[in-house]
């Protein structure tokens, strides 16, 4: 196993199988009233956010926490990143205490793989420009997987901005090495160039027709169309979008009761998906809100732990 | 007991008195030099602050951490909500992760009995907008009463801005629960339409002259006046204010020295209390930070002990 | 011992050799698996902050959290010193929480020895305008001294900006007390009035010349310049500066392999330090971060721990 979890692409599939098994014995501790085990006890972890984030920053300080590691949060506004130092020496400044380990997120892409060079803690990506969020596809792959089983050539639609999300790009990764048939669908205009030589090297499906995938679809992921895109010429208006790649209450209709919905947050109810789907008794947005923890806390214990349970 | 604590109507006097007696027993911890009781070991807390707040916010973190709970601090600038999600995919969301408690402060009148029924953890309000601050008012009770015993029949004056001040709103159903005779004292510009009626039903007396009440009074609770106020034609400036209803010098003189003087802070000296009444020795200001801590351990453990010792 | 860390005048040397013997074993304390010593468990720690900080701020925390204390970060933004309460109010309030120390920065010079005059609770001076920044200088001292050895009589220069800088300030204190032969450099516009006098009566030479002061260094350390000075008529630009007073790479030749270089950072590249210079072999700024966190887990143990161990 990597010493890192800078992006899915470094993961084999047994790797990813040994962070679920630890992630679901997690999840008992969770559910627990005393929610804490000594595995961290004394190891120092930094949550280093340059850009502002409630869920990630939130499930890894829990994570930390229940595991008896020392947490400690640093913004990217207000330090020394903001006096004119290096992201270099930022980095290296900090992990030069004594840090076990770095969890970063960043607006460049590759951010992380960077910064791994260059300090001795491990590093784990929370997220790193529009280029991967590799725990989110994790415990997208993992909730999904508590609720189909094998994700072994099951239909999944990844639906909405591809061009601009990490969390598309994460997941397209997990989901594809799982064995899944994954199609992605989105509006022209937020297809990457390039997406044609992708989908056929690495065994995906694309279309700009959601009603045509939606029968077929075994479990529907929903992405964050982020609001600024709205007036960036990707499309003339949120109500357009709604109107083609929103999971509406129509759409809900056609998908049938018992088809996972997913969606990473924050939602923009009412744009790219409707209030009855995100509540509906198949949703499974808040599952992964919960797997995120224990995701979190699995990844954490393997790369930090360091008593050779790791895979 | 209630699950919550979201408003002093909810609360019976037995149950206050509870809070208050594991309070005492939470405030001989607060003098040991290791302050540290295993109670909430492996329970999390989240403070969630939509308004800026150093007191309350460092006093629940406190009360937590000596309790050896998990504490979490989330505010509501660079958290999601500014992303433009809905308040309820918020707190779902936070205590999905495998909450206890959200302890939380918001601008909305309302919002912590709103939030109470979207979440499965306890909620504890921490003011929400000019509705209530309850554990201010235990607190501000809690200090009264060890300074003077028993608070029935005591002659107490809630001085200030009755309109726009939650904690003037939880301190009179408090106060008046415990039997105390209560006046509120405001100028007509700051007392809210429909004091009458109110006033009547809940057995509290309002007046409008200071000078004519202090004489009387057995304790002086000062509150806050917003500066933002002065320039919204609530009166014609911050020195008539004074003159009106400040505790100024002379009339601390007219108070005489045994009859105790709080005010919730952050003071706004030589504006609605004199340095010298800020710093008497009858000036309860800091014993009230100070059973803050001890009236939020004593919540706390009621509220998520769960070991049959709550009321 | 000083019940407080206000400045390094308060320090005999002595008490400076009892910080540093015990940073040394808190020093290997950091290089353990498990970093955490019970020594102040159920002791508070605040680290109240009215000026952005990321690494002394994150210093302390990882300090006091690795000998088990219960750390708590208030920053003056956001905190009810913005809702015009004074700085003695904000202290008052928050220590009379039950606090056992007090880790304050804040720009006003004197304030921390000011703060020591209102509260019970002790207080170390992370910084006061440009008074002092003690903490700094302590770990700047041990670092050089576990690479030269004593420091008696060995030639140490400090470079850059001394009339705004209290790292230069707790710095000069500090090495002259342990016998170290300092000279100062700095363009005549950064020399402070009066620094004649002071340099006569505190025993420390002063220089314009860089060039001259060079050959004879046995340690340099590097003071970082304020961007915001540039503009201010100081040096015609940032060129000149460089071209003056950084440490180019041209100035490393002559320095030699085995001259210790010290930066407290966050170091401008380019600017003050070259990144050759930055990234030598024989730089210490990293060492410095390091011994940083040793140092302040001294100083929490001795100011806090009571146990009759200090000095």
């Amino acid at each position: 196993m990597s010493r890192h979890l800078l992006s899915i692409a470094d993961l084999t599939v047994d790797e990813m199988i040994t962070f679920f098994d630890t992630a679901a014995e997690m999840h008992d501790v969770q559910r627990r009233e005393v929610k804490k085990l000594p595995a961290l006890r004394g190891r120092t972890i930094i949550n280093l956010f340059f850009e502002d984030s409630t869920r990630t920053r939130s499930s890894f300080e829990i994570a930390g926490k229940w595991l008896s590691a020392d947490t400690i949060n640093i913004a990217g506004k207000g330090s020394s990143a903001s006096k004119g130092e290096s992201l270099r020496d930022t980095v290296q400044t900090i992990t030069a205490m004594g840090v076990d380990a770095l969890v970063m997120r960043h607006s460049a892409s590759g951010s992380a793989h960077q910064v791994s060079q260059w300090v001795d803690s491990v590093v784990i990506n929370a997220g790193d420009g529009t280029h991967e969020h590799p725990t989110q596809a994790l415990l997208d792959a993992y909730t999904l997987q508590r609720r189909l089983g094998s994700l072994e050539g099951r239909k999944i639609l990844l639906v909405g901005d591809l061009t601009h999300s990490r969390v598309f790009r994460s997941n397209i990764l997990c989901l594809t090495a799982l064995g899944a048939d994954v199609t992605v669908v989105a509006p022209p205009t937020l297809m990457p160039s390039g997406i044609d030589t992708w989908s056929r090297e690495a065994g995906f499906s694309t279309s700009y027709d959601l009603d045509e995938e939606l029968p077929k679809a075994e479990a529907v992921m929903m992405l964050r169309v982020q609001r600024e895109r709205m007036t960036g010429g990707y499309f003339p208006s949120a109500r357009e979008y709604t109107v083609g790649y929103g999971l509406t209450r129509d759409r809900l209709a056609v998908l049938g009761p018992d088809v996972p919905i997913c969606h990473p947050g924050p939602m923009n109810r009412g744009l790219e998906i409707a209030a009855d789907a995100a509540d509906a008794a198949q949703s499974l947005v808040l599952d992964q809100v919960s797997a995120g923890v224990a995701i979190r806390m699995s990844i954490l214990y393997h790369l930090l732990s360091g008593d050779g349970t790791s895979a």
